[in-house]
């Protein structure tokens, strides 16, 4: 098993993404790490007895693709980036997956670009875990298709089911259509078609889910066009974001409050975990002919290692196949 | 001036509405209250020498719309519902303005059957105060229209920015457009046309809000179509709930942090007060020919107040004709 981690784009630093990604390795996981980005420098970030200990390799890439550039044209135009050189080997057959911290968009891209999309899949997916009160829901589309067709939410439905049984090891897991109400009548044009499609289809639909019922976790797989499931998940950050903020100031206010605050910690801890995407590590591309994880951009460490794991794992349990699988299976 | 206000839909029961609806008349607010509702109830519920001393008077109605009922058939068949009553007093000029707690769907499928709407608006929107940090922000449509064209969400730019004029006493209140990034180019085929026909008007357009932005308040007006507001709306709601369910049940996980959370109660209040969309009182159905109010059905006595005292206000700034004028004098 090869794994290239792109070593670029992270909020933190190559110096953070590479100490996650030897992580793993001292854990005594079993695989070839290969870093994408600049060999120079990454080499100056790791002990030479590591790389030999553990057999670490190189593609040496000078250019990064940021997060403003204009994904498709970062993809064509920036041949030696980190990003594509790392999906060029995954497409040459060179390493089994590919992990970044890069922009969700480019890699995207790179990954219907350079990789490709599973035959009759219209359109790969932006999947996320969002974390959630008793556990993780898979959740897509959430940023990559603005707008979509009833068809392409029961395609997202069907990888996305491939996806769970994978992680929960559920023979059936559930699925809901994000909506703005429970009832079958409510929705806008696309949701009430997609409700009818998603009814007719072999998948266990379970019916519409309102988005707080994400955070419940009602469901295992919850499927929407990407517009809006990235306003939901900027809602939940700036949600998130904002009562942090409000808490902190509210507390540091006085001095009873403040030692409130300090007591109650171990709750806020608690409440991290449930909001922050770092601690379900990366997510799939889901859609694309080979294994890209997308770690989000402010990983640490710790998220690195377990995206990366969450990578293996995922090659190991042919995901890929089992969606290929299913959606040849598709009755129209 | 003279204020229907419908009894029945809230949470809490008549009783609340009634106390309520009374405290401004206690604290010397100079208006005719009308109680819509079962007149026998509400009698029962009202010391008879308030009724003396404000003069206030009731109009009986012994159907109730519930909120389970399909909005438009709801109007229709229960002529005799304290809602229908309610605004049927308003069309015929009997009263001045109409607060209600109930349907939000009926209230809005009679602001427009029964009340109209103003010439050149295609569709009323459902507005709402988002509380946020430093203040509030008009927010619109947030459920009444789950299509949207691009036109009609310029109708909902004007509207907002008439209705902020009124509120935060601004020359120029700031639009933004809902959307999944800053930038111009992000966003669906509506949000992307949207934002072009904003941009060529003479709003005070000021770019596009990511969802975190709408609490940060940022922008006086944000506007969106029906679908993508209440989605927005109801993941603020959700994840203040989970949070608020996670925090409590951690909090009580032992002594420590229960000492903790009791300490930095103060600040928790803090926070309530930014995502309790009851701090705001009510809001209007913008686009109906007449004031129609609509108070969040978990309304207490305090909010059902404000909600008054903002109707009343609301009418006093004639907020309904600079709406008209501002639409009549629309460019296409």
């Amino acid at each position: 098993m090869r794994i290239v981690v792109d070593v670029c784009g992270a909020d933190l630093g190559y110096q953070e993404v590479i100490k996650g990604a030897l992580m793993p390795l001292e854990a005594g996981k079993d695989f070839t790490l290969v870093l994408s980005g600049p060999e120079e420098e990454i080499r100056r970030r790791i002990d030479p007895r590591d790389v030999d200990k553990y057999g670490i390799e190189f593609l040496n890439a000078e250019e990064v693709i940021t997060n403003d550039e204009e994904p498709v044209a970062a993809i064509r135009n920036k041949k030696f980036s980190s990003m594509v050189v790392a999906l060029r080997a995954l497409r040459a057959g060179e390493v089994d997956g590919v992990l970044s911290t890069g922009s969700t968009g480019a890699l995207l891209a790179g990954a219907t670009l350079i990789i490709g999309r599973i035959k009759n899949i219209d359109r790969a997916a932006l999947t996320i875990l969002v974390p959630g009160i008793s556990g993780p829901t898979v959740f897509l589309d959430v940023g990559a298709n603005m707008d979509c067709s009833p068809k392409q939410l029961v395609q997202f439905a069907r990888m996305g089911t491939s996806y769970a049984k994978f992680l929960f090891g559920k023979e059936e897991p559930s699925v809901g259509l994000l909506n703005i109400g429970s009832e079958e009548t409510k929705g806008n044009k696309l949701t009430l078609e997609t409700y009818r499609e998603l009814n007719m289809s072999d998948l266990n639909f379970v019916g519409n889910v309102e988005p707080n019922d994400i955070l419940d976790n009602d469901f295992d797989v919850v499927v929407c066009d990407g517009f809006s499931g990235n306003l939901v998940l900027k809602t939940i950050e700036g949600v998130a974001d904002s009562i942090g903020l409000v808490l902190k100031e509210s507390i540091k206010a006085n001095p009873l409050t403040s030692l409130g605050g300090f007591l109650a910690k171990p709750a806020f801890r608690n409440l991290k975990k449930i909001l922050n995407s770092d601690e379900v590590g990366a997510a799939p591309m889901l859609g694309a002919k080979k294994p890209v994880f997308k770690a989000h951009g402010s990983s640490d460490r710790y998220a690195i290692a377990k995206g990366i794991v969450n990578l293996i794992d995922f090659i190991q349990a042919g995901v890929i196949e089992e969606i290929t699988k299913t959606v040849e299976e598709e009755t129209y």
